[in-house]
């Protein structure tokens, strides 16, 4: 989008609320759609139009895109909601999505589980888990966190299958580790996520997220399954929830004890370090839109990380990189 | 007890291990009994009488008391196992117990229920989890803390009748506090601890509590209670769950969520100011024997601590002050 | 107050600077009284009156409210200067103050060094320091802190209370506490901020305050007191100085020695849990305006804090709950 | 060695210092040889036959086992002082070693630069640093540590060796990393290292490894050799640079820069992770010996550790477990 | 410079980006020379004359000077680039700088070293690289610090001189230091910064700095004259090595290594005491204009700082006080 | 003294607790002169003449040196006491002290007020206090610590006059620094450190240093001289006041408040400076004993520091460096 660029489609409304100008009020309107948000502003008299505006609405925007302080905002002319009950529309279409979609994320943690967990009750508690109908319908969903890293839909998939490999590949590196245990811990560390965070177009932290936390969660929601799943050992169950209650590794972190097994550090390493990569990896991605060497501060990683160049490579085309990433600039 | 005195007596055996001095091998033991531990050598050729000797075993002893590097030590002559199955002792009976007896800590706690339990449901929920067969067996004998604080039999009753009345004589000075939900907090905040310790004559962590802490485990145990409890509001249950798992205070504590609620601060406050007085009044009882002012070092306290002239007080005897503490010399 | 009301009212003129819009200089001010702060501004030409404006003065302002950016303001037509020396308006009338009047609270206080004062040198103390001219009408006015908790008139005092109640209670559970000087030593502990702070329209650090800090202040304060109440043992004065010096808990909280004594651990939890108390309980002030259940972030406790749904009561009535606070808003 | 058994064997005089009996002075004195070590006493009046003995010699020693506090000790009858001159026998055979020796480690990790190594610069680099004299000859018996991990010769091999195979294994999770400074990286992370101990049988830090540290040491001695490697990219040998200055992650563990890039990160990660498994293998290790489940408190993680219950595993035969340490039992 | 005033003068560029208002696309820029900066806009349709602007660029600027939000802004009417190429004009008068010229401030260190260095190795080292073209060049015009303290044009060389002298001082105080190893440590301290920060109009950090840090860029760049001074003592290099590492005193704030010899804590004190000083004197500076006793919040000192008043000093003149600094008002 | 001397001398007798071997109870004692302490024991029968020993008496002792674990100990043959009463000997002679006069020491202080002090307000003060029957007496014996620097005799002194005499050669360097109210500051600095300790044979902190700390006795004793100095302005007392108050330099380290003037700053630096190079001056007299270059771990310090190799210096003889230190070997 560039300014002067007319607008005529649909989005999501995601926020909304009124400001006063000396011409009278108006709104500050966010949209949405799949590949990102633009803001934009309804003014007055139009904005009179809308006593009140209900985000998490689909609607129709008629506009123009503006350049004001350096960033793109959409003056709106005309909005009218759809319903989205009719079903022409799916709003999973409006909201940004993992790359890859989270149904292929779910086949290829199931497909881990087929090829690595070789003890009968392992594969049978995945596979319950998994297949449960309210844990399969949240998981497909949800983000992997609320605004750092995996924001997106299909984010806590994301980062759960990349979580899961680097277990794998570390046990390669280390055969005395317990790959199957480990494997469970990894595709089931995040599983309170899905209840923490609302996910949606309003995506934040629910009452139960904030007051127990995902590693709480995480277990209220495992311990039935566990509870029903009589032939899986009680040490490898309790084992199993000590590397969900031990994967942030650090009390600070919230983790109410810390690792004390190898399968446990190694999940804590996986986990932090796949956060810590997707963060960089969207830095790199909106640096490489200006050709930027250095990222702006990054609050979380507490630095500015650096796009170092790299090894020369004959063989590796450049182009073909997989897009790993859902930040797409906004009708790009 | 003092040095050259008989002893003929039956103790538990709390410890025991061998050493080897230069006229053979000889036993390094600790006996206990309900009013402290005293520990003793079995010196060769005595000694090799017992190739093995079985540790939360109770024995009669003969012997005599040593002095040994400025503490006393019991000289063992003669040495013979009893049976524990005869029920003729009770192992209650060698083990360090609050001076409050345990049934009369749980009426008490039961009466604050009693008083100030308005609302069926919390009431209902309290009496079930209370009279509940595994729960009341564990909580009967439940240690406060491995050594630090409340480390006797009785201890963690006592610690939450003393968690539970701070809670409700706060209640008074903020009268806008959820009295019921914070009582309910106060009586179950450590209820993981009932499993996190052993217990017995080797207080110890268990496996669980180690890899999962006590507020994992009190969760999962008070978990099927909730759910049974179908009159509780949701929103409650959810209150009473984040003051248990919050009442640790930081994450440093090993809490996974902080407080977020009036309440959850108190209990926080209630739970750390009753084990801070709880192990000065444990260093005044031991410096009230020798007379000392100061306290020396205490680990978990990081300092000193100070026992201040008090304010004369023409009312009050000193002499009938109750003794609220189980730490007596070994048959004072 | 709402948009479009006119206005025509006696206020504190609280802060004024000048800004400059494209039609000319204009200031912006902020107006005070007993109900709380309202932004306004004085646009040119007529904002080129007045060359300068002096806070801390009383003056009459005309003109009306206005919307900007979702916050109302008042758009000064005229205002003029009162004279303070005249006597007909009492400047405290135009700074929030406690709910209860300092004057009760001030009561409350001695009538608590009535109750539970027993030894006459301690009762002596008291009523000499909180009698004197300078202590009392300094006490009167004194806010609790500069901006965070109790920052409003008669906000010391109501604190001090507060943290003397808590004591008190606690003493009732914990018997073996020195009731009288940790009664001395809450009712002084925070004596000092009674010069720490300038209190007044610009409630600000004094020189002293911010070089020295009120621990320090209220020693110096306390010392010829104590210097001159003979009668009072050594070891009492030296541990109610203790008290004072350790209040803070903590090196990092600003005390120059940590609590060592159980009433020293009593005060510095009182002082805490009641500063994070009234924090708490402004926070749900605000929230009670809007109906959310979730403060924004809290800078000072770094955490958002939720109000859980209470306990069903059908006892209690909702509505006669006591008014124990002052922020309400202007002209309610 | 048990008890009473008779040694008549070489051994390396590790330590030696006197002591004071009532029956005159005698030396305490570890020997050590490629399986352990093992602490003895040679009493008076043998004892007064060496006025001084030099730690670091080779020494057949005559005498036979004893049980002391618990713990085997070798009673001195005879010590007879070998010339090491003579080339009979070599001196690192009396060392603890890496289960896989030191010049199958170096070719290994010679083989993973002929695997990854596609740009000729990084190529030439890493052989030239590998092939030069003194580098190899200090890595060949270099420990990994001083006495927390790999403290044994080969052990800084076999923990570049594993850094570097993590690296490249979670390349294949994560290929857009830059796979060769990476494996550059991990080869060289910890090349000061060779210089910072002292290695041999009193492994201890050198004077430049205590004023420097192993970072700055190893910035030194690779900065040469990229002088002279005119065909690499400034931009890579900068990047190469950084991933050794930052590979402790945290100014606090000693990095002058924090990781700034991805493969800085990750080398970080895989540097802890190794190290702290190395540790837990250690423990565990230790444990299998005795059958316990959890290991002593281990002071560099702080905490003990756990080994979990394994997965059943039909398919492996857990006899043939590959032999990873060396700290078998002194002749076992 | 005062509103209303014209302008009609030669400025260094040192910032320029566009903005967007409702009459257009307008620039913000900051101009600078050797007094201070000023910030300014470019207004529609003038803005519109350049589609770029390039930071760093000599340009003749008309326009007069208005006030906006307290602040004294440019309003430019014309605006015409320079050639610097052509040497008529010095970019260094465009920069802030020193108060005493870089070249003098050189020459005070030199005689440092005539006057402390008796051991001629030492001197000599002193003399190579001080007197080295490159080193030499860039030390006359690196700042000291990025923004925070000497930042400005001989800030460098004004810093290391003021360490220099300190060290020099307290050997008076402590003669058992090594007065000529800590003069070198002191002199070459910081040397790596002349690499860290580009230095000029836009002072940023360079990639290496970032990268590298400047301790190990001091390292490097110090150590081929290191290697070429054949007559130093190799324990005394290790030293100066030593001092330059350790210099930041805590791994916290980046050092490698902690002090661990007098001379490395005698040098950190001097480089943290000068650093502060400077800061403060900044604030002194600022203070001294609007005649306030108390700084604004100090975000690297977290403190606001405090100008005590002055013992009363007939001897001394207030008027003839050094000029110490570069901050001047622009064009004062 | 080396193993086989015969001792008969007079000593302090430091400590004194009984212990029981199988021969019956002993005395473990240690004696104190000037130049040191050794350890002795008192065997049985002989232990049994002396039911108690008081410490801090002093007394003749008859015996020899004997070698126990690789230290001296005295065997005590006879030990009868002395009465301190007949004035015979000086109980002073008994401890260690400061290598200059504790008297010369305080007239340095003195000159240092007469050089510097110019305004006549701050020269009477200093006077006033110095001169103070008390004061002087406490100063004249207080140590400058319980045991980590100065922990003798005149330390105090010693370390006020060091931290003066840096101050003052700072304030060369940086000629705006408030000369004489940081005189002041650093004369008065840690003046509460001589109530803080008990000083004499068992230097000790009382219960007044514990409770209030030595910043508040500071001020608390120097208050009543503020007082009473009239034609001191208040500003420059406030300063004062603060820079006591200040002095350790952050909350951690017990100031109440940090330092917010240069001259706050600069006496904190001065003082940590000072106390530290006390310490690494300790470990290097020790060191020199034994030509280590590495001292043992410090812990205050939390590290080893190193000796390193001196700077050639012809013109300085070894031989005559002045002995700066009082623990010399026992009778040396």
């Amino acid at each position: 989008m560039s300014p002067g660029q007319p607008v005529n489609d649909l989005f999501l409304l995601a926020s909304a609320n009124m400001g006063q100008s000396r011409n009278g009020p108006y709104w500050n309107v966010t949209f949405q759609d799949a590949t990102g948000t633009i803001d934009g502003k309804i003014w007055s008299p139009k904005s009179q139009e809308y006593p009140t505006l209900e985000t998490g609405s689909l609607c129709h925007v008629q506009g123009y895109v503006e350049n004001y302080r350096d960033k793109n905002q959409l003056k709106v002319d005309h909005l009218e909601f759809r319903d989205l009950a009719d079903g022409a529309v799916d709003l999973a279409d409006f909201l940004p999505t993992s790359s890859v979609p989270p149904q292929d994320l779910m086949e290829e943690l199931e497909d881990l589980v087929t090829a690595h967990m070789k003890h009968k009750p392992w594969k049978t508690l995945c596979r319950k888990v998994l297949g449960d109908e309210e844990v399969r319908s949240r998981l497909m969903t949800a983000p992997g966190a609320k605004t750092v890293h995996h924001a997106y839909v299909g984010g806590l998939l994301e980062h759960t299958l990349q979580v899961a490999r680097v277990c794998m590949a570390l046990c390669d590196v280390y055969p005395d580790l317990d790959r199957q245990t480990l494997l469970a811990g990894a595709i089931f560390h995040d599983l309170g996520k899905a209840w923490e965070l609302s996910g949606g177009a309003a995506n934040d932290y629910t009452d139960e997220g904030r007051l127990l936390g995902h590693i709480e969660l995480g277990q209220e929601k495992l311990t039935p399954f566990l509870n029903r799943c009589k032939s899986l050992d009680k040490g490898l169950k309790l084992h199993l929830k000590h590397l969900l209650a031990s994967h942030h590794g650090e009390h600070d972190f919230g983790s109410p004890v810390r690792p004390k097994t190898p399968e446990a550090f190694i999940l804590h390493f996986a986990d932090n370090m796949d956060a810590k990569l997707n963060i960089i990896d969207q830095a790199f991605e909106e640096m490489d839109k200006t050709g930027q060497e250095w990222s702006p501060y990054m609050r979380f990683l507490e630095r500015n990380v650096y796009r170092a160049p790299a090894t020369p490579d004959k063989s590796k085309k450049q182009n073909d990189k997989p897009e790993n990433q859902c930040l797409l600039p906004l009708k790009a």
